[in-house]
């Protein structure tokens, strides 16, 4: 770690919901993390006390706000009080996963948009700066008055499928009609071209029949996603392009929620492989034989010694 | 429900952290609760939609912040949002129990306060007026800026202990330091005495020796507390007072957390019975023989009434 | 207008962005528009006054915000200021064109988020209610906190379409990746399918050749965009659109920003008719003999009455 | 005072209320007071201006909010705002007696909070830490977002009354129901047991006997309480304790307000020694013979040094 | 007092300063002064209860922030805080007399700028709208961002001057440099030229000679001023019009300050009248001969009555 | 440039409205003005992006919000959340001329204020100070709660008119009744009588004949003003002195707005010469044989160097 001698001294952090990529993280950076305890009483209550005197410190709180999202939510946000009180010099939260960030518009009338209300708590609460990755939308940024560093899976994932698979006869797939920009970046990575799922009915995903636009008859065909959650859609998409003639159906994401059935589908479906990163600890259970494992801990790393020693994280920005 | 003319309507919803309750105060007040619909997905995060339109309406959402606490404080912190955007004349929270209430102050450096991070996400979030129940501490009223309308249960419990128990040779029993000014109350109500459980080492309750300040001999004593939790500090107390001459051992206590082991202590430890109110929603294993349950929903309702009517509340604030 | 003896008076003011599309929303909703004076000195200063007591009303302010874009938003806030200060029960913002809203996210290092600073602009003056029209992203709902009401024109569109050029052999096509999602909403309306143009690199829309995904062949296609700004994007699209085969092309938009040679390239390119609202008030110069135009009067009288009522609006916002 | 090259300069201003011990507090640190002017015009109208740069320096401002609370808040809350406009780096209010902390809840429908309106105050003025000694109750931090630095007196008078009066025979007295936890703490650091002064009206605290719950007979008897006001609840307590057979009483407490007739009181009771500090500036005619001062002057001045050195204070926050 | 059915009711308060002028604005208005309580304890804590039932009530409070300034403060903000926890329906403060409002700009380096303080302190209390008299600048209603009805003396006290005094021969004088303003307002209303003393160190006022710029030779001089504190200035200017030949001289102001030696000085000067309002109480001892009160009890009757039916007040603001 | 070593980096940008001044203010200060792209649509919308890294950098952005105002405006609030968004260390812009200043009140009923807005908006978009030159009215400071330095033109003016015209035989004059003050001070540094143009109806000053107070018979007439915008009130003020026997008439003011016939009437005036500073950029069109121009780069330069190294800036504030 390269650190500038008038620059505040740096404490890095983790709680409780990723707390094997934290380490990572610790060791990309090169500061070991730091001491708190959290305790959970039984009725769920969160009881944090940071260990050692943080007064005047740049501190980086890692926390993925993934299953169980509200317990991991309140973590954070306890934690930041915590920090604040303690006279923190600059408090950083470091979100690998964004939870409730599908909930970012009213799609109905009386909905709520709750990934705008975790901004408000997190702002509120006295962060400085969210370092985070693949947010659902671009705008949540807007959704922040402090600064966001929005790091990119991207470029991490396309190397690797291309290292391991190749880029031969690939084509791109965005799995539903408001992911095609995102499918559109990754093509261009790799030298792809681009199909879009025609899934009619987005709100009943299991029932309807699908179609494919654009070519994928004999092609190896990737569905790109920020995220695999129930794996339904990935599920489907992978069934209508092999009816569609695709040779090989790859699944690649960032965010490997893999909640319900996810894993068993996943592993029924036909798909070869199933590439994500590790921004959502994954427990053994959810490991599985296709499964390929890409780490953010880099990422993450050089992103925090950038803003740490204040230059530029901008290379880390793009797709 | 008198209702006049000229105030906006009114409509009552519940979210799922006590129900049960909700029906009885819905009933109380004369208005049927609401539709609502809340999901909760596989990995926690919860969906909520109003599923009425209640622009312009005076609403009121009954929610226990009970376990688990970060659900339920989530579930109300998200129906509030919803609420809020959906143009609803005024927001009132009806908190029968306010969770993370003993995080009210930084008993050692670099904790957090929690029970303020939630008044704080409280009023953010829009909402117009809380009306809770026997706060741990009074001066979380001052943690909002926004009105509280703070609701006492001691007469209702005075009075139903001593409907049922009587009054006779009766001492009131603080179980630590910090509660004396409750078992006064209490002890005014029912013109008894006072006694003070004196532990020395309030951190490692279950392990020191006890005294007793003040006489129980041969008295019926009642231990008063806000709530009873994991029921150790209610167990020892009993032990002690029995050891200290005490001739019966009642526990009373607004708020039945009833964690872990609770239920079992309480079965075991030398108490005739137990009086909480349904503050929080009992299941059925933790309702036992001794156990003895008064129902807050008139109280609530009452209030309600008295809120929507712009009637004083004061009545109800009276130890 | 069927009005409700209890409310708060209604008044409705119009600023200079669109005054005749005011006056027509004025006619549907009943009621008369109210003096207000705004002068401009020759430095651009804004002066405005309400000319007639607004104490205790339901205020709604009409403006776009369209070309001069800065000059109409400071308009609109200037006046909102007034009304605060004037002591107006509520001000409401009905803003037709919502502009500065392709500016929702950070594309690039060390960019703005001007969405969301108007936004915070509006909410930090007293604005209690914001009624728009087709936002560029719906996540900019998500940037205010206060109430939203988001108005759809496609189903009068739709409409419109169907009555006049019928919905036989249609194909709804997207111009970018960005924009799948509105066309398949469109798509619906008509029972029609998709096709999307695939241009590989947007920053430079003039030059880079593009093609088609999906199938349009003999087709009639219709370009679905909120906007069409320049209409190189919609030029390029229909020149596409031909060579690749399609019988008929039509462009449908909902704010016809018509900037630069936005008029030549429309009149020049193989479009049949150009379809779009009166969000923005079209110049004369701006009126060509493809064009047609589909007035939002009657969604917004009907949307403020709703409101005013305090009835749901939810109807107004389906697609 | 030992201080690191790369921290701002400090620099400390006393205000009016207790220059004595801001002076001492000043010789603690190490650092001279600054210059600043106070005028108050006839109709108490404060005006003050700082009279050396304090741009991007960390400021300190001593202040005790005492006896007239009124002009020594505004004084505080004037001089904040002036050095806030004149650009201080950061600015921390010490302020050793906080008054208006009784006034810390609602005991009584439509009352105020004043605490809590303080605090609220001086965030909006833009303080950035609040250093202080034993709150009335420790909820108060609460009422802050930003951190504050809780001192403790405790320790010193307790060293301080070993140091001279010893520890034999000691019994630790709480005046009222709600000081029990003080006196515990207290008692702890004596080695004694505690008991309970019974006051069942506390509204009429002159008129109404008394008893004592816990064993004082024949014992030395010290009442502990935060402050001592006009004495009436100090006075009663010793005649209470001599009747029920206390050998000696001492009377100890942080904040010595005095006011009214408290001197009379305290020196016609039957105490032997009252033990206070000089955290409120006590004038000629609120000193008398039995009165023991203790200085927390070395107490605060190493809290700045620490705060400033950028270490943790947790070792001054024990009790 | 007209009323409108569906309006909230209306409760009128009065805090200490200046009681007797609420008496006669309650008549004004029709509505007997509320029930509240203040308490001073010995410190100068104030204590505040409001007696009777506000809830949902427009409340408005009478308090001018005269001498005592930092009390007569204190206990408006600590009112409105009561105010708001025990749910008023608006909160609107009527300040006859608004302290501090010279404190308006930052005249060195290093000065608070205190009028702001008051406005941020009460618009954060909860104030919904303020209603004051003859503000020292008028640019204090742009330190306000609620509704701030500003009402003007000018012509109650010309039309009072012209029936006891003629306007035959009338010359208008502003004392200082930056008063000329207000004395061209009141010259129109009497149809007077006016003339300006040209003290050329405003700072140190009672010993640098003056002159006058105008022609005031052998006529009836008259010094309007908002506000009258310790007269120097009044005295030095009547003496210099003496001397530069006026025939008579006559002081008029709004505010009646009269502090330090005021009344000695006004009385010994060549003024033939004073002539003010009511705005600050006078005491006794403020009373003498030359003087002459105009009451502004109905002005802030009709204004208050004005303001609760939701009518324009503009009439009231004109000088 | 004298820089402190442990200081962040500076960085300064110019916006558009007066690149000519910030390039000199640049040299003056010794640091490059930093790069930054800005576009405008072609309906008005400003697009910009910063193009080299500012995190943790001490920024200064340059922009008067001349003519075009509300483009101006907007384009440093936008810029001013690019920085925020990018990590800026602090945000200080620096506006030599602050449009809208005469907005800085209600003249009359239902007005805004529209000089407050300004402030609001930039405080809330995290400007952390501002400096500006001879705002319209001194409590305009009083708008902001940040830091403002306040800087004056007026020693650079008098210096500048005495090394070119001399200070022989003048007099000199306010042109309104508003700014006597602001004559008051130049005349001091110039050691001359004032005298005051007495227009009796301010709103149409184009018809009313107008008077001097004070005496001007042979004098040099030098009228001072903050401004000249349309310039008919120093034509006006230049042909009333003329009349009352003036031998020469000079024309200083600190922004020379300029606006509609303003250089035409300065042409044909009475006037000897128009004396302004560059504080807004004059186009070629605007500059005229009479006028004489003096730069504030310097001024502004040293503000800038002396806030960089934390030094006090009162010694330019003075008048």
């Amino acid at each position: 770690m390269t650190d500038d001698n008038t620059r505040p001294n740096i404490k890095l952090f983790s709680l409780n919901s990723n707390r094997e990529l934290a380490e990572k993280i610790s060791k990309a950076v090169g500061v070991p993390l730091g001491k708190a305890t959290t305790k959970k009483f039984s009725d769920d209550e969160i009881k944090i006390s940071v260990d050692e005197s943080i007064r005047g410190t740049e501190v980086y709180v890692i926390q993925s706000i993934s299953d169980p999202v509200n317990t991991n939510l309140m973590e954070l946000l306890i934690m930041v009080d915590a920090l604040r009180r303690a006279s923190a010099g600059s408090i950083n939260v470091v979100i690998p996963y964004y939870g409730y960030s599908r909930a970012d518009r009213k799609a109905r009338s009386r909905e709520p948009i709750t990934a705008k209300l975790l901004s408000s708590f997190l702002e509120m609460d006295g962060v400085d700066r969210v370092v985070t990755l693949d947010l659902h939308a671009d705008q949540i940024q807007g959704f922040f008055d402090i600064p966001v560093d929005h790091l990119r899976a991207a470029r991490l994932l396309a190397k690797f499928f291309e290292s391991k698979h190749g880029k031969d006869d690939l084509v791109i797939i965005s799995p539903d009609h408001a992911s095609v920009s995102r499918a559109r970046t990754f093509a261009e990575l790799l030298d792809a071209p681009i199909a879009i799922i025609d899934n009619r009915s987005p709100e009943d995903a299991n029932t309807i029949p699908e179609s494919v636009i654009g070519d994928v008859e004999g092609k190896r065909a990737v569905v790109v996603d920020d995220m695999i959650d129930t794996a339904i859609k990935t599920q489907i998409a992978s069934e209508t392009l092999k009816k569609a003639g695709a040779s090989e159906v790859y699944a690649v994401a960032t965010h490997a929620i893999f909640s319900g059935d996810a894993v068993k589908r996943l592993e029924e479906a036909p798909i070869k492989n199933v590439i994500v990163t590790d921004s959502i600890k994954l427990s053994d259970e959810h490991k599985f034989d296709k499964l390929e494992l890409v780490s953010v801990d880099k990422l993450f790393g050089e992103a925090i010694n950038l803003i740490h020693n204040q230059q530029s994280v901008g290379k880390l920005f793009g797709r």
